[in-house]
């Protein structure tokens, strides 16, 4: 299954993900990564603006993708659906190998960790944005969005420690639906 | 409104905003905040490791009071629901005007947004520890802090951008209530 493309790009991910296992993430330099992958520092710099950026190429897809998909859901999707919907639909982005290396990398690390939340509360944002372009009202907006970011979250770890058959969109639903069962409150 | 008492670690954070928003949070030293609070630079190092601290002395605060409400909440209160019941009754930690200012401070720097998402999502990590402590579910303790954090997030932003009269408990309750009315699905 090969999902990580043998591209320059893909190279340069597996290579880096390797060597942060190996000798952790603030010991790699960009150099060896690209050393790895075959490829120049030139060729690194051209992709990615810092070591850093690797760990983030997947979060940035998730947050194009995403968008895309709520500005396509039809009108008359409730917004938290079309959230749900298309974080769900975001796991063709994901290999659950991969991941699960970048989060034993993130979590080693503060300032990784920093920047992932950071990276997430802009999804939120850009999400929040693309619901008031659909219409939607100030408050049922940043909620939406809120909540959305809150159940990728919490699917995508319960994925990466989950058994090897569980698919991502089955987590988002479970995770939505648990959501439903706690907050539950007829809409008025 | 004397909410913050005229002591030396309230009036180092009254100096600090008030030096962070004349001439920047960057260029302000912990020396100019001691001297404008009338304490020695060693007083301030033993109130807070550094400047940065001083923005989340009232985060800290926060998590430690949600914490112990949780823990206090009668068993048959759902998980959710004392969460934000503990979330609203923390609004007597905070001062309008020092969130204001605050607020205007972390928006320009995002080193200091990152470290306010930290601060949230260990808030966050605690919240769901302590549901499982009182025998929540996995699955639930995780959904019910992550959805209480981020009605924290929306109704702080909310009622500090809103009008003098405004409570935060009021604002708690609309936002849990418009989760509710986007997310709601019956308990199953």
């Amino acid at each position: 299954m090969a999902r990580w493309e043998p591209d320059a790009r893909g190279r340069m991910i597996d290579a880096a993900l390797e060597l942060f296992a190996e000798g952790g993430f603030e010991r790699t330099t960009a150099l060896e990564i690209a050393k790895r992958a075959g490829v120049t520092e030139r060729t690194f710099f051209r992709h990615f603006t810092d070591k850093r950026e690797v760990l983030f190429d997947r979060t940035d897809a998730l947050q194009t993708q995403v968008i895309a998909a709520i500005e396509a859901a039809p009108v008359d999707v409730a917004p938290l659906d079309a959230v749900c919907a298309a974080i769900g639909d975001a796991g063709v982005l994901f290999d659950r190998v991969h991941a699960r290396r970048r989060d034993a990398v993130i979590s080693a690390n503060p300032g990784l960790l920093e920047r992932e939340l950071l990276k997430l509360n802009r999804l939120a944002a850009a999400i929040a944005d693309a619901l008031r372009a659909r219409g939607v009202p100030e408050l049922t907006a940043t909620v939406s969005a809120e909540a959305g970011v809150a159940v990728f979250k919490i699917s995508f770890a319960r994925w990466i420690a989950d058994d090897p058959d569980s698919d991502f969109a089955g987590s988002v639903q479970k995770v939505r639906s648990e959501l439903g069962a706690q907050v539950g409150e007829p809409a008025t």
